[in-house]
Parts: C-alpha cells; structure tokens; sequence
C-alpha cells in the first residue's frame, strides 16, 4: 500500500499526552473561574457566514482569515470570539436577559506566517459583560478580579493587572488641545515600553509636531511614579478642564476604590498610564496583565470597556466590558519557561490494576470499585512479561499500580504500590481506594504553573 | 450605518444559555467517566493537510468535506476523530505507550444537505484503545462497562448496549459456502429491523441467489430469541467447523462474561447477531446501543474492533477497538423528545448579590467570600428599580438572592431569599455561604437527562 507522511500543520498544537493533560487542566481552571462570576458558557459555529463575519470588515486580520466557498456559501473561520459575540446577541437580544455575562472557550483562526510560538489556530478564553444601553462601572471594577482569580487559580504568583481609562488620555490630550492629533500622540506613547521617554519625546515632537513642553507634560504626565494613591492624586491637579477627563477619573478611581473588597492585593495591581490598547474600539476602562519575571512576553490578559459592540448587526446599544486570555500561546510560554508543574498528576489513570494470573475476574472487580469510587482506573489485561507491564506504568507516570494474584484472590484483597515511595501495602479493596485517594488529594493539591 | 443581519448558519447548533448549560453539563459527565476508564484526553487540530486527511479516501463522505486552498495548501476540516487519530498514532508512535487509550470530545464537519436534525458542524466524543501489533480481548469486554457508566451517569435509564462479532458472521457464511456473497448477505440482514425478515429472505433468494434453505438457515440463525446464555449455546452448535467462527464465538463469550464484574446489568445488554456496522472496517466485536422507548432514533453510541487502524500513514499494525457518541445528534434528539431535566441548574450564577444601598462595599466582600466557598455568584448593581433587578434574576433562573440593604450592613449580615420557596433567611456570610452549597447539593444531584 502506498502511504502518506502522517503529519500536523505548522502553525497548529498538537500536545502528547502528559502536556495535554496539563492543558486540560488549565482550560477546566478558566472554565470553573470563569464560572464563580456568574458568566454563562457560549458556544458558536466555528465556521460562519464570511458576509457576517467580516461585516466590520477584519482589519489587520483580514488577510489572515480562512475564508472559502462550499456549495454557494462564501463562508470563514471565526478569527476571534467577539465578532461571533456581536453576532449571538445581535440575533438573540429579545431571549437574553441583560447585562449578558459570557464566557467563551474555544479555537480560533488567523493563517499568519508561520514562526515559533506563533500558531494558526489557538484557544482564546474570553469574558464578557454585555449592557443593554448602558452597564455600571462596577462591572468594570470587577475585572480585575477576575483576572486575579483566574491567574491565582492556576499557580501564577508574579503577574501584574496593569490598569488605564482611555477616557483619561483622551481628555487629557483635549486640555492640552491635541484632540485631532490624540492618535498619532497615542501611538508614539504605545512604544514607551519599547523605545524609551527620550525616543518617544522625538517623535512627539520631530514627527507629531509638539513643543517641547507639551512632549514633557505627555512624558510627566504617562510615567508619574508612585502607587494607585499617588497617581490618582496627581491626576486630580487636571479636574475640572475636561468632562470626559473627569468621568475617566471618576471611573478609575472606583475601580481601584474596589479593589480590597473584590480581594485583589495591591502588590497585583497597577495604574498604567501608557496602556491605549488601539485605537478605536475601547472607550474606558483597559487591561493588561503582565508576567513580572517576564515582560518580554508581554500581556497575557487584555480588554477593555467599549460602547458598542455589535453596531454591524443592530442599532440597539450594547456596551460591554471584557478580557480575553490567548491559552496556546500562554501554554506555549509556560512551558518554553518550565514553568509547567512536574507535580501534577498528567498520567491518564490515578491507578492500574495489573492480575497476576489467568482468572481476571477479581481484578475486573478491583477495577469497577475503583472506579465506583471515582478514582480513575485504568485495567492492564495485555500478554506481556511483568517487566513491561511495570515499565508501561512507569512511562505513563500512573502514581498507584495494584498487583492481583491467586494469594489476593483467595483473600480477597489487593497489594497497592505506590510507584513513588516504592511501598507497597496489602489491603481490602475499599482500604485501596482510600488509601489512593489521600495520595492524590496531596498531589492534586499542586496548581498546573509553577514559580 | 449599512448593517448586516446576524444570522447562524443552517446546519450549525447555536443555543441559548440556559439550553447550553446543559449541553455543558453532558460534555463535563463525557469527560469524567470517559477518564474513569483511563484513557487521555487528545486535541488534534480542525484543520489537516488534505492530503493527510484524505489518505484513506473519504468514502461515502468525500462529497461532504470541506476543503479549501489557503495560499499553497490543499486544507481540510476534520470530518471524524478516527483519521485525526490514525495520523496523531502513526506520527508520534515512538513517544506513546501501547495499549494507547485516548479519548476526544471535538467538533467535526460535514457539509450534509441541510435538513431537521441532521449538523453540519458536530461534536463526536470517542474513546479508542491502541495495541501495538495485538491487543487483548478483554479491551472489548471492557466497553460494554463504559457505555453503561457513560449513559446512567446522564441519567438515561432505558437503553440497550447491542454486540455481535464480526468473525461469528464471516466464520458463519463460510461454512454456509457463502463468503463471496458475504457483503451481499450482510448488506440484505442489516436491513432486517426495517424491511422485515420475509423481505430479506426474497432478497436473499431472489438477489443474492441463495436457496430457500440457505435463506431459512440465516433467518434464523441471526434471529434466534432468548438471553446471551441461549444466544451462546445455540452458536455452540457450529463449533468446530470454521476457525474464524470458533474465535469470534470465543470472543463473543468472553465480552459477555465479563459484563458482570464490570458491572453491566444483563437488561441493558443483548447478543445480536443482526448487526454489522458497515462492510470491511471492523473485524471482531461491534456495538450499537438504543434508546429503549425510541428505537426510531437508531444507535446512538457505536464502534467496534478493527484490526489496522493507520495503515494508511504506517506499516506498524495497531489493531484498536472503539466507540463514538455524536453528541450534537444526541442533544438534538433528547430536547425533541423532552427528556432534558428542568430540574438542573441551568443559571449561570447559584447566587445573586443585590446591593440596596449606595454604598456596594459589603456586597462586593460578600460576592467575594461565596466565590472564595465556591458558589458561582453574581453581584447585580445596575441602576435599576426593584422590581427589574429581581426580574433579572427571576429571568436567570437564580436560585438564591442575596440583599444587602442599611439593616443588614450595620449588623453585618445578609439576607438570603430561596427563590423557588420565597423563604427568606437573614444571616451571616459563612452561613449564607452554608445555606446555598446544602440547597444546591440537593438540585445538583439530578443529572441532565430526565425520564
């Protein structure tokens, strides 16, 4: 027969086993998290209508986007979960009850040129709180515990929820009289992190056209030092010239004000003044969230508040607040980093029931209890020498093997070992269960990211 | 603004929360019990290379993929978990441990003639266990368990776990003389349930040309009544004449003997030597499994062993045996006929914090201590009357409020409402906390499917 080379696309993860098992993980931690605020799971068609798709037109991804004809159908992958959100409530907005919280977890597609650590088709994990004509800024306040939780939940200690309002720079760059210019000004800071203050003051002045002074307000301005208290104070000296400036200020300051009742420790949490997060599309409160011992990386959670999400499909409304972690790439990092717990139990089974001898029957028993109890139990039942049978525990990592021969049949009990400690342990079978089910809840203890 | 209608493709399952609260819940009960059994959970990609997907052929399905250029690739969207198997098996067989139990819960695409109750785009969750060059019997043996935990874990209760064996049918028409009408034979038997067994036997004579008594020999041979033990022993009675038979028929006995250790009730499981499942792919064992009040809805959870499942990719023989739940049919299937419960949580959120006051601080600790006791909370602080906040929560299906007013801040307390008996109890946060996990233990014990 002639054969094909089995192979994956570039561009697309594809985890063994053990990996796999730690991505589960993940994905099950974002799922309950998400779940603990009250979000509602979403699942749309991966393939959509290209007309409604690209309704806003996709941007920079327009290019990216896999989009082809079956049948008459001009039809596209979804290149994100927001366009497919807009959709979902736009068609559904007299079923919803409002504000909608939802969260969704799933594959999206971008056919970008293919280069490490960039993929084709990745997990996004996003949130979002949808208003029906308007939405409390408590809302907004709350994301960041979210963001708190979610990443705690998974065993990240050092990360940052870096904080801005574009209400803020846009009516500060009014009191300095540089609204038709606040999009290229906005651009130039966007590169602080990058360029450095003295790179961005040249093009703030050589390319934007601003006077010296006004470059060292924005830089004074974006880079004032100091915790959420000081910088909230130092803002203050520009209320009162601006409307839009002074909601900004307001809705940042009850962001930050809620921040000890929501839970999240100060030492987690920043006011950024240089985060604008595009151009366009958010209008207040935005996020990032940063990995302290590696900014390079970048953010690893972002979004933000905007007006109007599905203005394509509706005339309705609908403003909203959300986030959106990229899970692939995440995964990816963290496991670049060894960062991804060794502890974690990523073997398929808790424990692997071996019989010693021709009558199996016992151990089909030993098994089923097993897995009556909840533990998940895997029945080794292959022609092989001990040792291979031993060896194949071993390569799977299963933590707990039982041994079943005539002497345990005849007494009915089964010999637990304990593949870590080498121990093994000669009891009845529900003596096994919870003798495995102490050993797990000590190693399941363990978070899936580990510092 | 020019707006676009947001609409969902035909053929695509979109649902309302409420709805997809409970399709979660089914995918959650999948993923648990499927682990029970040891197998791993696999990710493989939506997208393959056309080639590698297409190596095999598409058979009958070919017509239905969709396929499409992006840049220089031949691209196409998975249309089972099988293909995506055999590569993921063949490609990484040095890094895997054989027996290899995976199982997969994804999205697969078939662009079908868009009709009532048939997806284009549906979830398959598949188990399949991988042998390196042999693979033991008791792996078949072992299915009928999983298919029964998997059912009553959703709470069905009326259902049939149907096997036969292959080798028992071919071992059969060969010592009948027929195994070049063997596909003929089989293709008319799989018609029985709907044509009926005179309709057959014409066929039988009249198309395949057999005789009467050949005819009457396997009328009765595949209709013979009474329990697996009288299935058995009236298949005894062809021992010894064929070696293909005589292994099928141990086969047959040994995943029948089985079924009571693994704790399989005899009611739920039937010898039944009508089916075939298809012509050429599966070898030994098959399974088909109904729904006891709706027989019209066919076999919703189907497999069987096979002997090659790569070979196409790889000249290594990795004999397998496996079973698939389409999900999305199922789900379909189960709204139509009501047999959804009402009785699960199907909110997003078990509790719903509402402020009275101005001051929303203790509200936010207490929405924050319920997530810290694991209780999916909402705080609700639009600014709305009364009368629309509860509403909203009524709407939601919220099982418990929580208002926080001036009296309760004072003394530090909340005041819990039921909302399905209208109690309402004032007390402190870790009592509230107690209050909501022992009510919802109660509702959270049904499973999803009613009867």
């Amino acid at each position: 027969m002639e054969r094909v080379k089995p192979r994956t696309l570039s561009g697309f993860m594809e985890l063994l086993p053990a990996q796999q098992a730690k991505m589960e993980r993940m994905l099950q931690v974002l799922r309950e998290t998400y779940s603990l605020y009250g979000f509602a799971p979403l699942d749309t068609p991966v393939i959509e209508s290209a007309e409604v798709l690209l309704a806003k037109g996709g941007g920079e991804t327009e290019k990216q986007i896999y989009r082809f004809t079956k049948g008459d159908s001009d039809l596209a992958l979804r290149f994100d979960l927001t366009v497919p959100l807009a959709k979902f409530v736009a068609a559904n907005y007299g079923q919803l009850a409002f504000p909608f919280r939802r969260y969704q977890i799933g594959k999206v597609y971008r056919g970008e040129r293919a280069q490490r650590g960039r993929f084709r088709e990745f997990y996004q994990a996003d949130i979002d709180i949808i208003g029906d004509g308007a939405l409390d800024v408590i809302n907004e306040a709350e994301i960041p515990a979210i963001i708190y939780r979610t990443f705690t939940a998974l065993g990240l200690k050092g990360f940052c929820i870096r904080v801005n309002n574009r209400k803020i720079l846009n009516g500060f760059f009014a009191i300095l009289g540089l609204t038709d210019r606040a999009a290229d000004v906005m651009h130039a800071i966007d590169r602080l992190d990058k360029i450095g203050a003295e790179n961005v003051a040249a093009i703030l002045i050589d390319s934007v056209g601003l006077t010296q002074a006004q470059a060292d307000e924005i830089l004074r301005f974006i880079t004032v030092p100091g915790g959420s208290a000081e910088k909230l104070q130092y803002l203050a000296q520009y209320r009162g010239r601006n409307e839009v400036f002074d909601t900004g200020l307001d809705e940042l300051t009850a962001v930050a004000g809620c921040l000890p009742a929501f839970g999240v420790p100060e030492d987690h949490f920043r006011i950024d003044l240089t985060i604008a997060r595009g151009l366009d599309y958010y209008t207040g409160t935005v996020y990032e969230t940063t990995m302290t011992a590696h900014p390079e990386i970048g953010s690893i959670c972002s979004g933000g508040r905007y007006d109007n999400l599905a203005e394509y499909y509706t005339d309705k409304k609908l403003p909203g607040v959300g986030i959106s972690i990229g899970v692939t790439r995440l995964f990816y990092v963290l496991q670049e980093q060894n960062m991804l717990s060794e502890a974690v139990v990523s073997a398929p089974a808790d424990a692997m029931v071996l019989p010693m001898t021709e009558d199996i029957a016992f151990a089909i028993e030993a098994a089923t209890a097993l897995r009556d109890a909840g533990i998940r139990t895997q029945l080794y039942c292959e022609k092989k020498k001990f040792k291979a049978r031993i060896g194949y525990a071993d390569k799977l990592g299963v933590p707990y093997v039982l041994f079943i021969g005539e002497d345990e049949i005849r007494d009915g009990v089964v010999a637990v070992k304990d593949m870590a400690t080498g121990v093994q342990t000669t009891c009845t079978l529900p003596e096994a269960a919870a003798l495995i089910r102490t050993g797990l809840a000590v190693r399941g203890s363990g978070c899936v990211i580990a510092e």
